[in-house]
Parts: C-alpha cells; sequence; structure tokens
C-alpha cells in the first residue's frame, strides 16, 4: 500500500499562456492498495463521505492503465481510496492532478521502472498541455516548452515568500469551452505584451522584486477573450488590486482568480469574494502557498 | 573634460522579440570637452583617422540638445572625440549606444540633474525602442517591458559566464527596412512558441543551465521573416551549430548574428564567416563577453 500526493496548479499565471505554472498546497491524495479481483474507487471530496464511483473512464484509472500498456502489462486489480481537495473543472489542475497521481501510482505498482521524464511525458500526452501537469511534477513556480512533442522544464528559484488567494466561484468551467475562443491569431503588439510581461513576471520572481507584478501579470491573449464566461471578473480583480493585492490572474482556464498577497490577506479574499456575489456568484475563498515539491509517494 | 562608454548590445536573443536584450564589451566612447564657440564632433571608427563631421543630424548631439531642453537650457559649444567600436546598421544598437551616450552626456554637462530612470525614458523616446537601450545603460541581460508609455525592467542575474561570438557581415540592414517585413498578426501557435522559449531561456539563464539554449533560443516571429536579408543566414546557424555552439540568435533586427559559445571558441567563429563567405559575403568576428556596468562615465 502506498499513497501518491499531487498538488492543485495554476497555469499561465496571465502573460505566461501555455507555459507558466504553479503548484500550491492543495491536494489530490489517493491510497493505493493491491486488490484480488476488481478495480474499485472510492471517491471523496472536501470533507464528504466517500462514495464507491465507476473506474471506468476515471483520469487516475486511465492513467495507471496508461503506464501498464507502455509497461507490456496488464493492470492489476487495485482500490483506490480518492481524497480529492481540488475543486473540479474550476482551473486548478484538477485533471492534471488526476493524471499525475494515476501515471505515478501505475508507475509505483510496476516497480518504478520509469524515469520522471519518461512519466511527465506520458502525463502530457494524456492532458494534452504541459503547463498543468510539469509543476504537479515537480513543485514550485515552473516554466514548460515543447520542442517536437518532447517536453522541457525549468523550475524556477524564487527568493520571494509567495502566499495566494485563490477565489473559486461555483460554477464550472470546461477547459475546452474555454479554449474554443482563442483566436487562430494574436496581433503582434499583444504578442510582444505577453512576452516582455512573462519574462517581466519570470525575472521579478527570480530578483524577489514584487513592485509591478501587477503590470507584469496583465494579458492580452486569453484574459481578455475568457473573461465573458466569468460574471464580475473585471470587479474580482478591482477588488483585489484596489485592497492590495500584488498581482492578479485567471487560474488557468479559470473561472477561478488568483492574487498574490503580501498582506491584508483575509480582506482582499472577502473583497474578492463579495465582488462575485455582486454579480449573483457564491464562491470559496482558498489561502495557500506554493507547493515546492510536487508529487509524491509515501 | 569627461568621457562616455556606451557598450553594444544585442536585442532579442531569439524568442524575446523587443523584450530581451544583452550588453556586450564593445564600446562607443565619447570624449566630451566644452568649447567656447562652435559644436564639433570629430568620428572615428575601429583603428581608424578621426575626421570632422557635420554635427547636424548627429544622434548624439541631438541626444544632448534634447536633455538641454528638457532642462529649459540651450545647448552649449562642445567638442566631441567620438570613437566608435560598434559596426553601424548591423543589429548591435550602434544607435541606441549613440543616444544613451548623447542622454548621458546631456545630464552631465548639466550637472546631473536627472535620474537613470528619467534618462531611460528620453533615451527610449528617442529610439522607439527599449530593447537595447536599456542593455545599454543597465548592463548585462535585460528585459524590459513599457506600460503606457513607461519603461520598466528587471536586470537578469546570471550564474553562468557567457561568452559570445557575434559575426558582422560587410551588409547593412536599416532597422526599418527590416521591420517593415514584421507582420500585423502572429499565429497564436507562434506567439505560444515565443513564449515558452522565452521564458525558458530566461529560467535558463538564471539557473546556469545551458543544456537547451539550442532550443530555448529558436524563433518564429521575426527570424523567420527577416532572414530573407542575410544571406547564408541558415548556413551560419547550422555552422554554429554544427561545431558546437549552445545557442544562435539574429542579433536585434541583423544582420550579424550572435553565437553563445563554451569552447571551440575559434572555430565557430571561422565556420560562421565561412558559412557566410559562400554566399560571397565577406564578415567580421569578435569574440565578447557580456558587459555588466552598461553606460559608464568618467
Amino acid at each position: 500500500m502506498f499513497t501518491v500526493r499531487v498538488p492543485a496548479t495554476s497555469a499561465n499565471l496571465g502573460p505566461g499562456f501555455d507555459t507558466l505554472g504553479l503548484a500550491l498546497d492543495l491536494y489530490l491524495t489517493v491510497e493505493v492498495k493491491k486488490a484480488n479481483c476488481d478495480i474499485t474507487v472510492y471517491y471523496k471530496e472536501n470533507g464528504e463521505q466517500s462514495v464507491n464511483i465507476n473506474p471506468t473512464d476515471n483520469l487516475i484509472i486511465m492513467a495507471i492503465e496508461k503506464v501498464f500498456t507502455k509497461a507490456g502489462q496488464t493492470i492489476s486489480p487495485l482500490t483506490l481510496m480518492v481524497d480529492n481537495k481540488i475543486p473540479i473543472s474550476r482551473g486548478l489542475g484538477s485533471s492534471a492532478a488526476a493524471i499525475v497521481a494515476g501515471i505515478f501510482a501505475g508507475n509505483e505498482l510496476i516497480g518504478r521502472k520509469y524515469s520522471t521524464k519518461q512519466l511527465m511525458q506520458w502525463a502530457v500526452d494524456l492532458e494534452g498541455h504541459a503547463d498543468n501537469i510539469v509543476p504537479a511534477i515537480v513543485g514550485g513556480f515552473t516554466t514548460a516548452m515543447i520542442y517536437e512533442n518532447e517536453i522541457y522544464y525549468q523550475k524556477l528559484l524564487t527568493s520571494h515568500d509567495f502566499k495566494a488567494i485563490v477565489v473559486v466561484p461555483d460554477i464550472s468551467l470546461p477547459t475546452k469551452q474555454s479554449r474554443a475562443v482563442l483566436p487562430e491569431k494574436v496581433a503582434l503588439q499583444d504578442t510582444v505584451y505577453n512576452l516582455q510581461r512573462a519574462c517581466f513576471l519570470l525575472a521579478s520572481l527570480y530578483n524577489g522584486d514584487i513592485r509591478h507584478l501587477n503590470l507584469a501579470m496583465d494579458d492580452m491573449i486569453y484574459q481578455p477573450l475568457r473573461k465573458q464566461f466569468i460574471p464580475g471578473f473585471d470587479e474580482v480583480f478591482k477588488s483585489a488590486y484596489d485592497n492590495g493585492a500584488l498581482g492578479v490572474a485567471m487560474s488557468g482556464a479559470g473561472p477561478s482568480i488568483i492574487a498574490f498577497v503580501n498582506d491584508n490577506i483575509e480582506n482582499i479574499g472577502l473583497a474578492m469574494q463579495e465582488a462575485f456575489l455582486n454579480n449573483s456568484l457564491t464562491s470559496k475563498i482558498y489561502h495557500l502557498r506554493p507547493n515546492e515539491t510536487g508529487v509524491s509517494i509515501y
């Protein structure tokens, strides 16, 4: 028996579309036991009772199966106890976490046959994008690059002690719907806008210089198009900045909004929540820190 | 009497179009003397005799004048002894260097009235872009961001001891011509391509991890369009990589090509030069290091 724990992740961080990501200390935890006959999955979300769910089409099982298949084996009977604290379809990498949990559980079950690089590749193949998978595996702030379908990444060494507020509105926004509004082409000046901001953000994180995170986290590629799906988006940003947030961005494909903060943390979260409420949306507030370890097995 | 020294600069560095820049230890040096009646400019390029040139339309004089005008003063009689080692119209920031020299000389002449931030702003106003101006002023690797016409930058703290080869072909390529081929729109996938590479490059520099500079320095925005003006462009890249270069990029708007190298330095330069020669272009090879100080006055 072993347990796999995978962090939630926030991709893009404003300017770094399909590039930057950050692991957060909010987890999907999967207890894996060998069984005799069947594959059984017990699933529970935050504080609720475990329910026995159908293992077919379950992302964790699919990912475990992928590793067995790659190893030329058939998936063995298993019991999974899933404890998921990551809100689903909210832009916090819940599917990436499920895939990473399954891939790493699979590798553990067949005797740690594969390298992290190989496992990361399979996880990205299943997910379709690297920006959540990479930080879910290695932790921290990351920048990912795809070259000829292969993933390369760097983990950022930041000196600043970041605190994040993530406000999660009670609407789900499937990544598919969110990606459908993306244009085929981007104005050159918008491309430059994001390039300048992504690089500035990254250098700011390295330099521990948080003075202009608000400017650096702006984006002209995906937020202007996706915010139509998130009632109160602009007001939530404004309320966060008005109350002293350092930088604010749509988390991944949304609808969650992440704010980096130094102090006045309680008030910033409440102000963001209120802005959603003014748009008839209830929401949950998470006070989070970067997770530096990524996936862990114990 | 005082002397202003400004480094050459290489902008873009592949993926970081209008964003990244690097100062190099190749200089424009301007000796400034107060005179009695006239403005006189003596100019010499690498090893040649000084010639008395027309101060009208001279970028250094224009920049000095800008500072005097901003201070509500009229430019005073001066004699400039210009020693320029930066090739002109070759993508090495010669005009940025002239502007920075003039702006900082002007500030010195009126008694150091203005901050570096203010002087940088005026220099960018004259140049039109920040990517050469910023490293020319602060030195090192830089990332620049414009927000509402104001410049923000971060200087990168790199741990790797970089060596650069710059091969300068004997054709001039005015930035204007080079910018004219840029498209109004960029494919989203090309935007992501450059975002991923610019961030990866920057993180590689910080992390001192030079393994994938070749992939990180690739670009889909300006090089594919501008290389038509540089005979042998692809062959020069290939010859540099074949001989062990770490990463290669068009320097600024071209036609110079910059290669980061660890060893085999002589051969890489000669191979790049030969590739130009195979395309009927003579060229000069420069072995350079990053300049870390930027503009200096002594």
